[in-house]
């Protein structure tokens, strides 16, 4: 079967018809939790940056860029929507892959759908395929893609983003297969790029070419027959020790979607279970009396989260020094606590420089021991079992709603509830319309 | 040096101001070769069809898209002029590397050179650093790169394009090394594309990319210090042997794009010897006495040539089988030669079927020993020493001249003179837009 593998991806995106209840119901979430991100972030120095650079060459306004109550061409409508929605580092992950499929996703489905006129239905199908897409390729090229230093939401998010907007565009499954050849000889996105604008830039350009490649297909375009799974083709080129069953395993009948889970945190998911551990002893010991705080984690942690004095708000998100001491100190780990101004905040500074991470194979990636040690020598054990909203532990949709109150609030006041609400039966919306201009702020030019 | 390799480059094409005078006509000749090339494959399906698919989305006609008379947005064009000026696989190669330089970079420098309305002298300059950068990144992800199976046009074209761009733009040394990191973050295309459309695209989403990453930079995006050379860069994860003191060996004393060869022949350089021995021994003996032909040729020709029965025009041209069979049976190999229609032909396909090509690591690049037998017995050997304007015996500026005739008359009729003027001296036009207006037709839409 792995020999037809993007054949048979094809085929399911081009032939299923329907998807069980309950992922009818985690796509309407990723598409809440997807789009009330891209509002909030709307006008992020790295999305205000883009769009001044790009904005200008983008004819054609068929889709909207949302929180911003403008119209730009799909790709670059989608483009701007996939950094807002990632530029936070809050949105969502599939802990197996890491791989965070909404923002590639999900704005390019919107993007298509807005220019189609589709209805909420079709683009909550197409959505939750499309993720299914991207998380089962992520299967498929395996852990070792990941460690080596892709960013694999950059990279599925391509294919993800493509099978989105080709499903939209009715492609049938030969046209499908371009499409999705096109998306994977661009899937690309180097870790090198943590902590800088270009890192939100991946799920934005995944979900532009991923645009541009269904257009290119309806349009007659040729591809590879066997992009993923050829000689040449992406798992060989980008993945050590590819398992290219795994993409297929169980495919229509067990959902990846349903394991993509919503970040309680501002910040790669990994150090959540710091973060975690933070909150839970602030009450126990005052900061000043800390001598050192061990946390023992996963190896992974340090992988992506080892900057030690991190000097902006980006590079924050990449340092578990500093998601330990913002938990400890503020409670809380939203965007709030990833400023320029809260990474350079004294306190926050001399705390961080107390952070001793220790790595260890046997914690799970969910999971941390934290030990303060205070100046007078005492000490004090917290284990986190499971980090808030691991996947042992989802987070509600109430709790949802929360996080999209919070982070949509400040662009859209009380129509963030109507945006939620679209957002959550966008599957009732005749036209898809209705939910971007939900989204668009009743004053335009925030 | 190598751990400042993205650094060291950003600065050679911010600061340097002039170049050696063979340097800059090897430029000029590279600017022909590829807009030329541009012109004459400008109503080719593949870029038919992408203009189709893409063309409604560009807003903002401030750059040319050669050939056609039709201005879109600088990405867009560079997009399509890309393509254009790499799908007839005649574009040029740089021997060492495989990389064709000319299709990603000289679109790049020419879309923005027109948006900012420069003149010549400031696009050649930009193409030639470009195309450097393009070259000396390919030297230093070094033979494995390509061997593993990346479209090294397609990697290294967006640094090109990016350095080619943004010196344009007039980037500082800062926010030129974000604009290569924002196109290293993108480098790819799979060779599995080989023989489809896709693979033209390769170059000219290099072009687009490199355009788009050279705006990003301007506006004040940022993107990672360490693109190439980092512990997650591009070299890191997508070569599998690099040797990155090769990228800046002799920086600025060495120039790679003298060693930039136009190709003679439509189709990748590494079948060239096959072809001369094809048009070597056709005049000795008939097609039809032929009972087998030997090829005895570099590894690297059935690693990228081995389609044995192509069934449209682009497979043909990764066909060593028909690479021999037209040589012999046409005395030519150009686009004419690499039609859906030849490729069918019933003579070529008979004559194709008894090639029989043998692999020998000892045989050199450029080099082929042929052997036809007949079917009386009789043995006729021919061993083609160095093909057709290899390194060892590049095209003169009048070789170059026919060959730009030979593909843009059919566009352009008698004004491709103009055209071949303006480009080989190009560092003489007051606007770079008087180039473009020479590839135009003086009968739009062609």
């Amino acid at each position: 079967m792995t020999d037809k593998l993007t054949r048979t991806l094809a085929r399911f995106v081009v032939g299923t018809e329907d998807v069980p209840r309950e992922v009818r119901h985690a796509g309407r979430r990723t598409v809440l939790n997807t789009v009330a991100l891209a509002v909030g972030a709307s006008s992020h120095p790295a999305v205000v940056t883009a769009r001044r650079a790009l904005a200008p060459l983008a004819g054609a306004p068929r889709a909207s860029v949302l929180g911003r109550g403008e119209r730009l061409s799909p790709p670059w409508a989608a483009l701007l929507n996939g950094m807002a929605a990632h530029v936070e580092d809050f949105d969502d992950t599939h802990l197996r892959t890491v791989v965070h499929p909404g923002a590639p996703v999900v704005p390019a489905a919107l993007a298509v759908g807005e220019d189609l006129e589709a209805n909420g239905g079709q683009v909550l199908l197409a959505s939750v395929l499309g993720v299914e897409v991207a998380l089962r390729v992520g299967n498929g090229l395996g852990p070792g893609h990941f460690d080596r230093g892709w960013h694999v939401t950059g990279t599925t998010g391509h294919l993800g983003a493509a099978a989105a907007a080709g499903r939209l565009l009715g492609l049938d499954e030969e046209a499908m297969i371009v499409a999705l050849g096109i998306a994977a000889t661009q899937a690309a996105g180097l870790q090198e790029a943590l902590g800088t604008m270009t890192k939100s830039f991946h799920p934005g350009k995944a979900a532009a070419d991923g645009v541009e490649a269904a257009y290119l297909a309806r349009a007659g375009f040729s591809g590879p027959a066997r992009p993923i799974e050829g000689r040449r083709g992406l798992a060989a080129l980008a993945a050590p020790d590819p398992d290219l069953a795994e993409s297929l395993r169980d495919l229509g009948d067990v959902w990846e979607i349903e394991d993509n889970a919503f970040k309680p945190y501002a910040c790669g998911i990994v150090s959540h279970p710091v973060i975690d551990g933070g909150i839970a002893v602030r009450d126990k010991v005052a900061a000043r009396d800390i001598s050192e705080v061990e946390v023992r984690v996963n190896p992974v942690v340090l992988d992506v989260m080892g900057v030690r004095d991190p000097q902006d708000g980006l590079q924050s998100k990449f340092s578990v020094y500093h998601c330990f001491a913002v938990g400890f100190l503020y409670g809380a780990a939203g965007p709030a606590q990833y400023t320029t101004e809260v990474a350079r905040a004294p306190e926050v500074v001399a705390l961080r420089e107390r952070v001793r991470p220790v790595t260890d194979a046997h914690v799970p990636k969910d999971a941390a021991f934290v030990t303060v040690t205070t100046r007078d020598r005492r000490r004090l054990e917290h284990h986190v079992e499971h980090a808030t909203a691991s996947a042992a532990a989802p987070m509600t949709d109430a709790q949802l709603r929360d996080k999209a109150r919070l982070v949509a609030t400040p662009v859209l006041g009380e129509q963030v509830e109507q945006l939620i609400d679209r957002a959550l039966s966008i599957d009732d919306l005749p036209h898809v319309g209705l939910l971007a201009a939900a989204a668009a702020p009743v004053t335009t030019g925030v």
